[in-house]
């Protein structure tokens, strides 16, 4: 029977409840002993902790599409690392795997709660990005609600970020012309130049609209929203006939208390026969490892590119989700745990 | 060869463009020559003209699905009347048809926009209402983009309307639970007695969001729009997982210059990754027929109910959909040319 071996767990826990962005004085670090295995679970040792915008959601008190996180419990997060005891058929001691595993340095979960990492030839720190609940999000996310049909113009919003530059390059390799909207010239130019968009977008800069008129003379057939706010109310007025859009983030509501308001979208969707959806990400689990399959295909073929942004050491988590909002993370946000 | 006969034409035409809602004073009486037929045209003679809100966003100078009346033109509506000569192979002199014929006395219009009057049984004037425009809305609004399952809760604005009435029927045809939203306690009450609704609620009553909470205590799973504004808000903040709404209409909102603002729907869309759809009829039409046969049967059956509130004599024509808006109509607003 493997046992935890008396090791101690350093974890990161959330001390008070924020409105809006979590910053590092709602967490403190703590210890506490790694329990026992009981029959089912595995015992986890993190590598990599996960910093996603969605963990806002998590820990404010608004209702969520989860629960929120308790205060005084383990920040919830994906994690990944390697499987060093089992209790369970499922992994054996040495297995690559990803999940909900939280900011902690080891995890004991149920073990089919836990997904195996099947590419080892690729970083495991993709099973958390481009291989992960990003590049899923952005597969399912464009494919599965968005349909793009070949020749349509995708407009996606945090077109530098993990899951916009995924995206972008998915509406690409099926065919369709990609104009990304990021924050920032140097973003704009990583759209085109890294991720090969036909076009990208500071939204910044003062002539926002009409470059995006610019590069959207078709109108906008999907819209692959991460924002939410401006941005979007931009895009929504250009939106073309039947067109589609995905409500995959708010990234730039700071708060929902109170609630935000913006320019009515009803006409919009009626003289467009246009659609809005909202998209999360659980609700095709089942659909998951298909995804990851041709998204490390691509990766593998040079097709998919994507940016990691390391933080080297557990004690830059607390304020990794203020710094992703911050806008100042290259790439996928993650925390490497020594 | 059929002739027109050197018959007088009254026409109402559009003599401004209005800001919002048309008034009779953006219309005028006219009389001109009915012109000869040429091939493939057909001569109606109308009977009965129809009031629709959509009307207003024909004469509106902003972007819509159909291009604005010019200003000078008869004013667009449907129609239904009596061919009274024809030059087309479609139909004869006696058939009773419905149409895009215009606020005029007599049409000359291609055989083919005209659409046969099959169900000769039941009243011409039902020809633009329940088996019209109306009822055809309703029948694929909600069955074809709102998609009811039995035993889904689905709220209706305009609750008491041509379109309403039916939306709230035909679901409960399909085995729905309905809850109507209308203006007034006659109207909600109207709902329930003569329409079956399980409930109905009064959006003027100080209580109208508890009340929609008490109606609807498992959510909303379908919410047929008619109205956008504050109404639709109150629904918006209460919709079930996975729950459709259909946007067909945006009738408490006066003016869309300059553009009205709202809380942000994206949130909504995200947590019960709902979803919001325009829908216009111009998209169905290749199903019209279909819609058509159902609801008559319906009709003959007694299992879907109508209201007509009939303004006898063109002279009424100008004011009429000032009236619509006025909320003053009891029923499908009709015009019936002596």
């Amino acid at each position: 029977m493997p046992t935890s071996r008396n090791l101690e767990n350093r974890r990161v826990v959330l001390t008070a409840r924020p409105i809006g962005i979590p910053q590092a004085a709602h967490f403190a670090f703590d210890t506490a002993a790694v329990p026992e295995l009981d029959d089912g679970q595995i015992l986890v040792r993190n590598r990599y902790l996960s910093v996603d915008p969605a963990m806002r959601g998590w820990v404010n008190a608004a209702a969520n599409y989860a629960p929120s996180v308790p205060v005084g419990d383990v920040m919830r997060s994906f994690a990944a690392g390697d499987v060093i005891a089992s209790a369970s058929d499922l992994f054996r001691a040495g297995d690559l795997v990803s999940g909900m595993f939280g900011w902690q340095r080891y995890a004991v979960v149920a073990a089919p709660t836990a997904r195996a990492v099947a590419h080892r030839d690729l970083p495991l720190s993709t099973s958390l990005g481009v291989l992960g609940v990003n590049g899923v999000t952005a597969y399912w996310g464009l494919l599965g609600v968005g349909q793009p049909k070949a020749g349509d113009t995708v407009v996606v919003s945090t077109a530098a970020g993990a899951v916009g530059s995924a995206v972008g390059q998915i509406a690409r390799l099926k065919g369709c012309r990609v104009v990304g909207i990021a924050g920032g010239a140097e973003k704009a130019r990583l759209c085109r130049d890294m991720f090969g968009f036909d076009a990208a977008i500071d939204y910044k800069a003062d002539d926002f609209s009409a470059a995006l008129d610019a590069a959207c003379p078709q109108g906008v057939d999907v819209y692959f929203d991460n924002t939410s706010g401006a941005i979007s109310d931009t895009v929504m007025s250009r939106l073309a006939m039947r067109s589609r859009v995905v409500v995959c983030g708010t990234a730039s509501i700071a708060s929902w208390e109170p609630w935000p308001g913006g320019p009515r979208v009803e006409r919009h969707l009626l003289v467009k026969r246009a659609r809005i959806e909202g998209f999360l990400l659980f609700d095709w689990m089942d659909r998951y490892d298909e995804a990851v399959r041709d998204l490390a295909a691509w990766v593998r073929s040079g097709q998919l590119r994507y940016r990691e942004h390391v933080l080297k050491g557990f004690e830059q988590a607390p304020d990794a989700i203020a710094m992703l909002y911050r806008g100042e993370n290259q790439g996928k946000l993650l925390i490497e745990i020594d």
